[in-house]
C-alpha cells in the first residue's frame, strides 16, 4: 500500500477519515504512524497527495491539513483482454493490471478457461483488488472491467469497437515476434493486446481474434506463467 | 509443466523413466497421459525432445524411443541481485527467472529485508523452485544461484566482477528513466540488473551500487510489486 485511497465521502474541507479496517492496520502496523505524521493519500477518482494524522482510535483515524494537489499519473491507452484465469491468481493479475495502469480489462471466457472459474467469489471480489492496485501503484482512477462470458459474441460484435489503433493477440506458436510487430519504433504500440491463460488460445479463437484485426506475435520459445507475461508484455508500455 | 525435466541418471539408450512424484501426478492427472502418447522432456542439463510411454505404475512410467535432438534457449546474457524477498514469493520469483532465463541470480541482503527471511526453510527447497521454472520455461539449463547475506562485502568486493557489460539498480526515485538509459537502442543491454524487495533500496545502498558501477534507473511512477517489477524489467531481454 504504497498511498491511501479514500472515497469521496470521507473528505470534507481540509479534514478527511479512515474508517477502513485494512487500511488502518496498514497506518498503525506496516508504518507505525503516530498521530503528526504525514500520510501519502489520494481521493478515489480524484488527486494524490498527504493528509497529518490529528487523531487516532482503533476503528478511526481524522486526518487534518490534507492537501491534494497531484494529478494520477495518466492511464496506458491500452485495453487487455484477458482469458478468465484460475481464481487463485485473479487477484494478482487484477492488482497488476490495475497497477500498471491498464485503462480497460475485459475478462473473457475461452475454451481452455474451466466452466467453474466463472462460478467462483473471487468474482464478487473484484472492486477490491482494483483498490488494491490503485493503492499498490499510486493511482486513483479505476480501470473499466468487462466480464464477456460468451466468446465469439463478444469477439464478432465488440472487439473492434474496442480497438483504436492496432491489436495483437500473444501466442506462442506465431511465427512473427512481438519485437518484429513493433519495428520501426516510430509505430504506435498496440492499444488492445489479448492474453490466453494457462494452456493459451486454440486455433478457432486465434483466427477470430485474427478477423477482429488482432495479430498474432509470440514472445520467444520460452512459455510464461500468466501472471508474468501479461507483466513482460505490459511492460512494453512502461518502459 | 511445459515439458518434463529428468536427471541424466533416468536415461540409458532410447528409454528412460519418471519416478518423480510430481511429474507422475501431472503426466496422469493433468496432461491425462496414457501408454503409446509421446510426452515432452528434457535432460537436466541436456537437450528437449519427447519420449513414447511405455508403460506406467503408480510410481514409475516408463519411456521408449527417447529423442532429445533440440537445444535448450539461450540463457540471457543477464545477472540478477535481488534483495531477498518475503519467503512467499521467492518461489514464484525464482520460478519466473528462471523460466525467463537468467544466468545468475544473486539472493542480497538490504537494509530493508527482514532479517528472518534467511532462517525460511523455503531457501533449502531453491533447487525444487529451479526445477519447476525450468519446466515451465522449457529449459533444461540451471541458473547459478549465489546467497549474499553481508550486502556491503558483497558488493564492494564481488559485484564488479560480475559486471560484464552495463549495470543498472531500478530505483523508483531515480532521475534517469530506464527508457532513457537504453538509448539510443543501439547500446547493448546492462548485463548485470539489481532489484530491491519492497520498500526499496535505501540511499546508502544506491550509492555503494553506483560506486561499483551501477546506474539508478526508474521505471516510471508506478510503483509495482517485486514479482511484477522483475517480469517488467525482464520483459525488456526477451521483447
Amino acid at each position: 500500500m504504497n498511498c491511501i485511497l479514500l472515497p469521496c465521502d470521507n473528505f470534507s474541507a481540509d479534514t478527511a477519515y479512515i474508517d477502513d479496517a485494512a487500511q488502518i492496520t496498514h497506518v498503525t502496523q506496516v508504518l507505525a504512524a503516530a498521530a503528526g505524521d504525514r500520510l501519502k493519500i489520494g481521493q478515489l477518482g480524484g488527486q494524490l497527495g498527504t493528509g497529518q494524522i490529528a487523531s487516532m482510535h482503533s476503528d478511526k483515524i481524522e486526518l487534518c491539513d490534507v492537501q491534494l494537489s497531484c494529478a494520477p499519473p495518466k492511464k496506458l491507452d491500452l485495453t487487455v483482454v484477458l482469458a478468465l484465469p484460475r481464481p487463485k491468481v485473479l487477484r494478482r493479475l487484477i492488482m497488476d493490471m490495475t497497477a500498471l495502469g491498464v485503462r480497460h480489462i475485459v475478462l473473457i471466457n475461452s475454451y481452455r478457461t474451466q466452466k467453474s472459474y466463472w462460478q467462483s467469489p473471487m468474482l464478487d471480489r473484484l472492486d477490491e483488488f482494483v483498490l488494491e492496485g490503485l493503492q499498490q501503484g499510486v493511482d486513483t482512477i479505476v480501470p473499466r472491467i468487462t466480464l464477456a462470458k460468451r466468446f465469439k459474441p463478444f469477439v464478432e460484435d465488440e472487439l473492434a469497437g474496442l480497438i483504436t489503433c492496432r491489436a495483437i493477440v500473444a501466442h506462442p506458436y506465431s511465427a512473427q515476434s512481438f519485437a518484429q510487430y513493433v519495428q520501426p519504433s516510430s509505430l504506435a504500440l498496440p492499444s488492445l493486446v489479448c492474453i490466453g491463460s494457462e494452456g493459451g488460445w486454440i486455433d478457432y479463437e486465434i483466427d477470430l481474434l485474427a478477423k477482429q484485426g488482432c495479430t498474432a506475435v509470440t514472445i520467444g520459445p520460452r512459455i510464461l506463467r500468466t501472471e508474468a507475461a501479461v507483466n513482460v508484455i505490459l511492460g512494453q508500455w512502461l518502459l
